[in-house]
């Protein structure tokens, strides 16, 4: 590129109208001049041929997206991270912010991906290494899309549950049984204190336990224990599957008393849950499947949190991502970017439940609790409560043993002396 | 785990029926023990909990994943790459094959990809790092999908071309142009010598190039373009939309004019893909947005092969990729598997056609040429053809002038002495 070339990609905020942007901030190692590694980063997520052969024409100003900040800091290591085929030449990591015009693709979500996380970020001369960090959308782009039918207001209501975490536990084992034993297994965990028994991810319609009979088995064990305990219950539901069936298994789960959905959110992909949204009838949940193949490295991919993002533009009430401690291998402050990304102010777009999870049990909840920082946050063991050595229905009990220690202010080991199923909780899970 | 609960995660090829069993490869790095670090691959993506509190009974046998082989090789430096939450402990590089039941979940692409890429896989105790290398299918798996509907015995019908490369370009400036000028362009590519014009895969249904307009002027061209050359000629619409806008899009270009549909693979889903298969009345091609995000490094994420394979299993004709040559950043021997991963028997699923590419010209042909080692793929220039210096006509005919010296056995640049447009060719593009 020639500097007017370069320059042809740069602008000011005050020079654009921002509700016509996107805007994007990358992290990215170039091999040399960082302005010309982020003007082509520009050029090739936009506009990467701007006028015709022989025609005085200059699409740039409509249609490119823009370097609104750079920096660059030299590397004199060379690049973090080892790649095959990267360029050579000096090294620089740079943060960039780059205005996106949405105009040149509209208010779609594949077409949005195609944009931000496509050819044209991941394939731009000079730059092996980039992590897409962060995403702000304009209300005027947000405007167009749904959004949360329920956010967290509305699973509140619906299990009139306020002022504390909501607890979902997931029925183990998570495969194998069939319906009526695991729809015991649920009915157990609803009678001890959790909101809400779910499917595992990994466990959906499949003929040795049929989404049909497993969401009647287990809507019939949820009726009968919120009569039993007369509290709201709600059977999440897996319907994962391929696209064309989303529709028929709603109908399906929520016809026989399934009160909230789960959908594996990149296996499915976003835009098919999209759809789902307009017709459903209950809650969304997603689960994380995928996303880790493309976010756990600092110096490569796209940040956990622009997909906690699009899954709440996507339509879900509540998502479900990795959580706390070592098991899950996510650092501290990337939970808490993820937490943030649900329940902060996007514009018209409700809030959605986070839950940061993985490995937890009624030794875990007041750390989540305390890292969180709200009781906006949903806990879902697996083991801590079907894995509980006095059962599933003691396991649900303990964690709820455990919140009322923490809502009391009381020292959780203090409460489970006269607790036991707390204090057999800790004593199988606190070590961890 | 103890060492018998580790035993219960291994097996023998002959000891299963490996007509119920995916083949994965992974390449990990794991602290601790690599045989139970293994172990713990395969539980935690698949039966994690194998059976219920106070039962006697266990789910492995049936529902397990198993291990079939386990090299590990010591790497005292430590983990090759930093990850932020990495366990402790003495660090092994490992490969393993794991045999996966693919009756846990059947024949559906979410769910696959939910067990294969998923959590089970990324968060598995002691193992921050793990690449997908490899998928392997059984007959009986593969035989309840509908894979390419033509493939590349269908597209080189519909074309008449045989024995040589199907050449393609990539109409640009890519966004921008309204449809009638952007028509006019396709319109010369084509008279020039291009099998397919196609739609840069961010250029969509928008407002200001609505997909209709386009379409129809498009079509419009092409079959004049044909009339006026006697050959069959391609428009390559982008339909990449929201789902539940895919199959209206379909009708709407195709209905137009448009000879083949370009669906960006990963931003749609490949379900949905699948989806649109089964109506689809042309050629499906896929664009590869997003797949580097998780495929690029070595050491992580997912390899793209594996990528090439789920395309073709979900009914993609074509699969562009990133092709050869520095400016792909993808390592010769990844773009061959790639390219094999097209072509090589699946057992019921047809072939795809690989088509390489990445800032091709007259200029490259010979080289992608001799490194596929067979005409059987497509060669996609964009600004080759449209940014040529005597305009698309001519661009498009240098790159037939290079095929036809190839095709002969002559020395291409020996050819552009009597060939002005293949000589503009080479003296704008050879140089890179």
């Amino acid at each position: 590129m020639t500097p007017d070339d370069i320059a042809g990609f740069f602008a000011k905020r005050s020079d654009l109208n921002l509700d016509d942007y996107i805007e994007l901030d990358f992290d990215f190692e170039c091999a040399g001049d960082p302005r010309e590694a982020a003007a082509h980063l520009c050029s090739e997520q936009s506009t990467a041929q701007w006028r015709r052969v022989g025609f005085d024409e200059d699409f740039r100003p409509r249609f490119a997206a823009k370097v609104l900040e750079l920096s660059a800091e030299p590397r004199p290591s060379g690049f973090s991270t080892a790649v095959e085929c990267a360029v050579r030449g000096e090294v620089h990591a740079c943060r960039v912010t780059i205005a996106h015009p949405h105009g040149n693709f509209g208010p779609k979500i594949p077409n949005l991906l195609s944009a931000v996380c496509g050819e044209g970020v991941f394939f731009s001369p000079g730059i092996p290494l980039i992590r897409l960090q962060d995403i702000r959308f304009p209300d005027a782009y947000l405007a167009a899309f749904e959004g949360p039918r329920f956010g967290i207001a509305g699973l509140r209501e619906r299990l009139r549950a306020f002022d504390r975490p909501i607890f979902f536990g997931v029925i183990k084992p998570n495969i194998g049984l069939p319906a009526a034993p695991f729809a015991e297994l649920g009915y157990q965990s609803w009678l001890g204190g959790l909101d809400i028994a779910k499917d595992d991810e990994m466990l959906a319609d499949v003929d040795w336990c049929p989404l049909a009979e497993r969401a009647a088995a287990l809507g019939e064990a949820c009726a009968r224990a919120a009569r039993e305990t007369g509290e709201p219950k709600i059977y999440l539901a897996n319907i994962t599957d391929e696209v064309d069936r989303l529709a028929e298994l709603h109908d399906v789960a929520v016809d026989a008393g399934a009160g909230a959905l789960l959908i594996n959110a990149m296996p499915v992909g976003l835009s098919a849950v999209r759809m789902l949204r307009k017709r459903a009838r209950v809650p969304l949940i997603a689960h994380f499947p995928f996303i880790a193949a493309f976010s756990r490295l600092a110096n490569y991919g796209i940040h956990s949190r622009v997909m906690t993002r699009l899954q709440r533009l996507a339509g879900f009430d509540v998502v479900i991502m990795p959580g706390f401690g070592p098991r899950m291998m996510t650092p501290e402050h990337e939970v808490m970017d993820c937490v943030r990304a649900c329940l902060e102010p996007m514009g018209p777009i409700k809030p959605c439940l986070p839950v940061p999870g993985g490995s937890d049990s009624a030794a875990t909840l007041e750390g989540v609790y305390r890292k969180v920082g709200s009781t906006d946050f949903g806990f879902v063991p697996g083991r801590g409560v079907f894995g509980h050595p006095m059962g599933p229905a003691a396991g649900a009990a303990s964690i709820r043993q455990a919140w009322d220690a923490i809502a009391s202010g009381i020292a959780v080991a203090d409460h489970a002396r006269t607790h036991p199923e707390l204090a057999a909780a800790l004593a199988a899970f606190g070590g961890r």
